[in-house]
């Protein structure tokens, strides 16, 4: 067994990454290190020599076993010490699982199949297996936190801000029930294209030539074949499965790391010394900075960020590789083969994610304060809008500009606007009826903070919240 | 009105491909061009006062009517004007709308919505619209051309090629049944995701504090709003509408892109010299090189390549516009703006493929003469798969064996592969009858072409060209 | 002549930002416009002329002016209209410029050209025109108006961040500093490689065939040639220059780019409401939110990284563009006309920032507020940092644990750094005595300000300043 | 020590593809695994000991060995348990190293450094010394490689390829040339590039803040710094190291990358089956196709343009990570790690591509066979360019349609355009005569064969072999 000290690996993924994220890693080491796509493919294997018996009336439940049982403990250095030889890694293989079989058996393994029909099922197979058993439920638990928070939060009061600047008030559980329904969607969307995965069995350029000189019906042997994988046929082939599936998955995944960028972005500002808003979990034996001690940096947020800069671009790589000559040339064979490298960084950032969020401290007062402080601005100045608009309501054709003179009022002798609005009597009466109109509560202390303007922020973030809970599981 | 030489314009889509794709340019210019842009917003502007009015209940068809002239006949250039003193594009749209109409309905203007409210429901009004009349339109005619093929080529013989060798036979059907099933389904996505595009009123950030003052269920309004553009509303908004339903959109269309490129690719290489199967059409008057007169060179093929090329890699922009900090920030506005580009380059790329295809000439005596030449190799060689199954079939241990020793006797008396084989008596007997068992019409004669070993090509090619005919209706 | 409504216009670049950048576009358009690429084809075809006679000894100061004015002068239209007939632009440039010269002359144009000699020539021209004319003058002024803030703040204090969290003090000339030694590098990069850009003259396949028909030695024809357009050939021509010559430059740009998109970032944070330190220029009638009139945004900032985004992930076709089989193929000929809408975008953008920078305007006494309100941890307890160093100077090994507590004594007492610092009598003398061995003025009083403590920020601030702003003459 | 068996690991650069190319791995792992890595930063610090000590004049060429020996033999595993208390890796570093030396040494450690002191000019110190020790050896050997080839093959006859179609001849060694020059700049380019990496010792911000409380010049201490460890200093350092060294290094890499995936492309056409004008060496026990035995795949060439494919987009996240917040976010910590895999990805290219070029083998007779068949068009028709030049030259006003006329006599009577053109006497006579004023050789027979027309190719393909070959050295 070829064994190397990790840290002469080169790909980060391999070394630091193994250990920061070892659970991640351990399940993507599972399910897509080379180890396992070997195994994916002796797997396939053994499903077309069941397909062959099945279908002459032969198979029965023990020679299953043994098929499965050699492939699930095919040792990958005998491969690819077979390999040295053929120079071909899939022939290897058959030859490898020829000398585990009797040798009635012996002759159906491989038999009609083309090297792509074993390769891009068992591609199919890790992809699948990868997203239902590692990426969905680490992206499930993260949506988990989330509609936790959001729901939990759902009437703290903070600031919005839109262009970085204080907008209108809104609550801490709204701003992350973005990320419930962003998410959330996502997640749905990946499990279903997990599912809609494809392999083929039509021999090197799709047409079932060498399968149709075996059997009679190559389309029953190919369904017999896949669905012994749990996967159906691709619709066409050519000497590969079509491309679209597995991108669409890609796709998908980028789709859901960017809604998680997003998320890491926002909370590295709402860290931010002038903002404070939220914090990471900081171990107690933790260093900040080598030379600056009282530092606490947004590390984890800023990691997950990285993360997707180092992947988001891989995309383009998944389209280049749509593109293939014919009925196929050999250029996405290495290139296929980061996909692993992709699906990996993608789960760690999910998982690095979850450490993130499981820990996430909300500083509510932090929130309070910066919502009334009003960035130094005129403080409850976020609530112009609302008293304009009532006052447009109550039938004023100046509003806006009643309110304005009101804000420079509140500014130049540096009261509150609430203060200031009071004295306006007659305003603040039109004001406060049409807020009695529209069935809020307590209308006359509306003005007082900020955070009675918050709209449906609350009930919304509840609502999603409680729906993406339950879709989730 | 703002003219201007199209040859003083910077892109070539205004100016170059606006002439060469000149239907294709008028359907989008009508769509997404900035005046396109303006009045969909208009239209937006016009839904929110229905909305507010039919609320109220006092929509009459008149007024509605009213509105949507005033809409539709929008002048850009007066929006622009107002903008120079307003610095603000809605709002200058806003006070543009305001003179008219009447003075009632004057307030109901932009009434409850920021911005973003009437930018976002717009863009996808234009994506859908873009999509479902100049886009999906353009693309459907090239999937039937393309069913047209596979359908009429589907027995026409040809070498199936992997790495760009000779691989075993196909169809020409068969190899464009390839494109009828991969774009086909993209086609269909396209059309799903331009229906599931969605809209919004919920204000600043999304949390509807604005439109609360206003009425009393402001989801209802945002319902009403977006029903009158043919949306629903966005599950979540922040600012902004989630980015996802238009990025899906987007990513699927380049996932499109993919597929008429890879067709691209083939056609091209399918034109070389030392290949010759099929040809672009050319016209009379046509100059292939301005120094060798010879050459008819697959330019529209390589124009679809080359346009993918500048196209494909935006997408990561568009991924990269998933992320705007906290309930928004504006680094998604100009960047956005080149959506209307990437659409453009696609359909322009749709349309010259259409040229393409339309015209193609399928030089099937070309295709033969490489189906038998074996590429200078032993004639009839890619039979040899077939042969060596067979003796399989028919119980023998070294088919392979026999099979090649076969082949390097055609090689080196420089008879067809087929010749030799005969001369094999006993072996030749035992193909020729499992051939029979296999129900093969003509067993005798099986190897004398390399044509009949076609397998499900003309079959499939037909089933899947009828399915996606019928499809596309 | 072909005119169109601006607005019936597709891209952005030739509606909205042809007028928002008025002076960019008009810059642009002259050299990279469509207009502007026939005129550069029909100047390299008068040089060819030139070439020719020149090395005939027939060469005349009337002649050349005359091809010199034909060529300045050709109507886009009319070779388009040519075109339409040939199906070959520049067989109809030619076409078009034989009727415009004498008879003696017509038969020497082109002669000895392929299409490309003419199209990769005029293209070096076009990049190296617009780069050296409206590029790099709109990057100089950038750097100008860089250089100038670095050197009049090179001494305002401000908090220096790292994660976003306050680090240690520097001065707002230092943080504009960093972007006028990396732009400045930029700068003179991008100048260096417009200069290094090359033509051809070597026929279809490059080397030569057709030119040695006509001259002896065809190599000298070529160098005649470029030098009449101010360049030198290709080391190697195929049918193409060696594309990597246009790719550094653009690359370079792309380089310059992803400067200034940081330099956007930072200034849009630093507009962040609870920071507060810069402003762009906002003008008296500007609406900065359509609903909340209290809104002031980066949104100049914001355009810039916008932009940015758009234009970065370009440069993966710049790098697609690289492979043409063979002597070449046609798929880089769509792709490359979307150089100019690259150069656009990112000369727009430069634009944009100088408005930016232009008038930035720095909030002083929001930076010294940061600063010393330490967001809201230990007031001066950014200067923890140098108290252990000076401590650790000065002998003590627990120097670390020492300041922690005085930190920690600061923090639960309400008192700033400093202020607790100076009742630990020893230390506090310890340090001060370290400092005057520094030759530190004032010593006593260093902890008094954070700004004290900002190393040699002020002195290479105007350094840099100095030595980039002799660099851009 | 921590190993794993590599069938475990997750990217393909650490399983397969360090047994495919072993050597390759070997060197990349000395330079630029995490051992190589934190042993890299263990040099940096041992430099900045060294340089505090040159400063106090109290550095001995004993104490410099230990510090050396230290850093060399410093064990990954150490510092990583070490970190699991700091959770800080240079932090850890420092602890690890503080108990290799001595106690009067032991304070000197970091002293006056922030983590990227060490970082930033530790990443500088690697990608020198793999680019110099493994990248560029490894492109030499190539360059070189095809500097054999160009000169060796200079004359033999190739048909020119335009579009994919015949044009006009040339020579193998002409179209290797290509790569000759192409590549041969990039090297040049890369090596340049790496010997200006720079270093930094500017404290958190980069303004000498932290140093100038330690030494009266900290410039001075950064300068011994960098130079001990063969580096200058950044011209401005925030806390980055300016991020443009690095970028510019790593954007000429993906400029090399691109022109060998435009070699590898070529060499995957020119093995067509129809082609045949070159040959990967092919081992006598590889497995062509697990079912097809007769084929030959040209799988290296694919392999290599895979690479590309899987590469090439990674330069978006070079650049993205130029931007960095302010003084810096760490959002460029995880994604910089994956310039390993990059790095590691290309020189494994490279290598690949070296064994293709080692074992070319250049069909003549396919090449021959190809131009003179002239792709089944009317044999040496590829000439029709001379003779209508020369006509031209002749003073024919008609020599266009003379010749197209002959072609098209040649092409229904199945003559070659050579025998045509003898019986027309005239011009064949003018033609011979102008052929002799050019001092053509054997004027006569020039149009016997189109390898008689091939201009400079055979002259300049020697030149450039020559010239590269010279100055790879």
């Amino acid at each position: 067994m070829e064994t190397r000290n990790i840290f002469e690996n080169l790909s980060c993924i391999d070394h630091r990454y193994s250990l920061s994220e070892a659970d991640a890693f351990a399940g993507l080491s599972k399910y897509i290190s080379e180890e396992a796509s070997i195994r994916s493919c002796a797997k396939c294997e053994a499903a077309l020599v069941k397909a062959h018996l099945k279908l002459r009336g032969k198979l029965t439940d023990e020679i299953a076993k043994t098929l499965d049982d050699v492939a699930a403990n095919i040792d990958p250095q005998e491969v690819y010490t077979e390999e040295e030889k053929t120079k071909h890694n899939i022939r290897a293989l058959v030859n490898v699982m020829k000398t585990k079989v009797d040798s009635e058996i012996g002759p159906l393994i491989h038999l009609g199949a083309t090297s792509v029909d074993i390769l891009d099922t068992a591609l199919s197979c890790r992809m699948r297996d990868v997203t239902q058993n590692v990426v969905l439920p680490e992206l499930k638990k993260l949506e988990n936190y989330l509609c936790d928070i959001a729901e939990r939060e759902c009437a703290t009061p903070q600031v919005g801000r839109t262009h970085g600047q204080h907008a209108v008030p809104i609550t801490f559980g709204w701003s992350i029930a973005e990320f419930v329904s962003r998410l959330g969607k996502s997640i749905l969307r990946i499990e279903e294209l997990s599912n809609q995965l494809v392999g083929k069995l039509a021999g090197p350029v799709g047409s079932y030539n060498g399968p149709s000189m075996i059997v009679k019906d190559p389309e029953e042997l190919e369904r017999t074949y896949t669905e012994f994988l749990g996967l159906t046929p691709s619709e066409y082939s050519n000497q590969l499965v079509e491309p679209e599936y597995v991108l669409r998955l890609l796709l998908e995944m980028n789709v859901a790391f960017g809604i998680i960028a997003n998320l890491a972005d926002d909370l590295r500002n709402l860290q931010r010394s002038e903002i404070g808003e939220v914090f990471e979990y900081f171990a107690a034996t933790q260093v900040g900075s080598s030379t600056m001690p009282q530092k606490r940096n947004p590390w984890n947020s800023e990691h997950v960020k990285s993360l997707w800069k180092a992947m988001c671009p891989r995309v383009i790589t998944f389209y280049m590789d749509q593109i293939s000559e014919h009925q196929r040339d050999l250029t996405n064979s290495a290139s296929q083969r980061f996909i692993a490298d992709y699906v990996s960084g993608f789960t760690m950032a999910v998982a690095r994610m979850n450490s993130v969020v499981k820990g996430l401290q909300a500083d509510k007062e932090g929130m309070a304060r910066n919502l009334e402080n009003a960035g130094g601005k005129v403080k409850g100045g976020v609530l112009a809008e609302p008293a304009y608009i009532l006052l447009g309501e109550a039938g004023y054709n100046d509003g806006h500009e009643v309110i304005r003179k009101i804000t420079l009022e509140a500014e130049q002798s540096g009261k509150t606007f609430f203060e200031v609005l009071k004295t306006h009597e007659k305003e603040y009466a039109d004001i406060t009826a049409q807020l009695e109109k529209l069935g809020v509560e307590n209308p006359a202390n509306f003005f007082e903070h900020p955070s009675n303007y918050c709209g449906l922020a609350a009930v919304k973030s509840k609502r999603l919240a409680q729906k993406y809970k339950e879709l989730m599981k």
